[in-house]
């Protein structure tokens, strides 16, 4: 209808981590006007394809960026599909819909057959009648996910998960900017960041770094180190599991489930991470004296 | 066939806002054992029912405590169900099931017949052919909720500003012991708390906070102040006017989906409220000189 897209338009209206604004700053009892960075929250919606057949599988606000990563590591972490599953992940090229739209849909091709969904809205479903409760969730949990070993692998000392703050901070790009972002970051046993990905929502970031472990053939991540800016619950925990990381830290507190998850299934789980200075609520034994 | 569960006993197994476990505190290179209290996550079913039909609406992972208000918010938040549309609210009664998921699951009865859910696990769907974007987020709400007025109503002081993330903190019960909540708090135009409410999830402690508004007739909360303890996103932003709130104060930053929203509906939202500072990324004439 309008003919082809041009492609140096459509990428100046692909949504970018950060939008600028004007913001009204109240300092010393005067407000100023100045231009500032916000972290851009843009929705993406995650189909799957096999053939002709296609489905959503989730519409999730997320910061655009590494939007490919996002869709594999939350269909890995849902237990949708594998990385041998995945044929290709492209943005929607259906040249009738605007641009920034294109840019808000993620396409994963599958092999073989479309998975059934019965519980993605439901995670917390279970079989019986009436009611939910967080035992029902990680039993159901069991049906995917194996616990770790705990007898081989990693070891971490206390000195290397002291220094994961301020690197993870350190990686961070837009953060710094915008004071708007999670982040989540994947560390060798001796610390050295690998990967660092942000996000308005803290399960994003943490299924981008997935992402990024699943399509360049890094799964199961059972040498890492998974570290979070905000706080631990249900959630990120079964994320981390379900790519085999042993050890998850974060700057802030675990929720009672994300405990009982990470001591159920032989994880690590680190809270209060600063200026050297921990708790350790599970797995204690991968800490070096 | 058990016969009737022994109303102590339930109690007892009734998940409360803290729950205590055993913590390894590693401070200056030692490691402690002690106990300490972690906010509960468990999950919630929401569900609606009118006459013998029923629907299960959402499971979200909550702190226990206030789910009446948790599901009367939501369900308003969403645009499900008016104030009025409620008939009462309930746990499950099952005596088949086991106390702690009688606790987990809340019915809201309602007057007249079921609502058509078509778009809960979908808030950004539109009807394009393929593709979402904030833009048309932002359309679909203007199907439910109007503009605040600019003209009239609640104007405020930058020294009532200053003084409420402190007094939100003060409020806070299982904050101080946790480290591990969320906190929503609904203030008077002088700055005076009406009610605090707590969630290990961002958007549960709004919607509790609005429930609250709801059960109690107090909707809609056109000269109130809302201050959150986190980030503002979209989903935030879209309740708190769904609720007719003029002002959103936070502690950390907005998304760009935060502001566009707060400008296109004409929203007062504040953020980063630290130590009497503050950025206003809209809605500036609430603010008086």
């Amino acid at each position: 209808m309008s003919g082809r897209p041009d492609p140096r338009a459509d990428a100046a209206r692909r949504p970018g981590p950060t939008t600028r604004a004007r913001v009204g700053q109240m300092r010393s009892g005067t407000l100023h006007e100045r231009r500032d960075d916000l972290a851009t929250e843009e929705p993406l919606e995650i189909r799957i394809r096999s053939g002709a057949e296609h489905r959503t599988v989730a519409i999730t606000m997320r910061t655009p960026g590494h939007d490919f990563e996002l869709a594999a590591g939350f269909l890995h972490g849902e237990g949708v599909a594998a990385p041998d599953d995945v044929v290709s992940i492209a943005y929607c090229t259906d040249e009738d819909v605007p641009a920034q739209a294109r840019y808000n849909t993620v396409t994963v091709r599958l092999r073989g057959p479309l998975p059934a969904l019965p519980s993605l809205d439901r995670h917390f479903m279970t079989s019986s009648a009436c009611g939910v409760c967080g035992t029902a969730s990680l039993d159901a949990l069991r049906d995917r996910c194996r616990p770790l070993p705990a007898d081989r692998g990693l070891r971490v000392s206390p000195e290397v998960l002291y220094e994961l703050p301020g690197r993870l901070r350190r990686a961070q790009g837009v953060f710094g900017k915008t004071g708007g972002l999670h982040a989540a970051g994947l560390f060798t046993p001796g610390g050295e960041p690998l990967v660092v990905r942000e996000d308005v929502g803290r399960h994003n970031a943490v299924d981008k770094l997935v992402g990024w472990a699943a399509t360049t053939g890094r799964l199961p991540l059972d040498g890492h180190l998974l570290m979070v800016s905000g706080r631990t619950s249900y959630e990120i925990m079964q994320k981390a599991l379900a790519a085999g990381l042993p050890v998850v830290c974060a700057v802030s507190a675990p929720s009672s489930l994300a405990v009982e998850l990470a001591g159920e299934f032989g994880m690590t789980l680190v809270g209060f991470l600063r200026e050297e200075r921990f708790n350790v609520y599970a797995g204690a034994h991968r800490l070096t004296p």
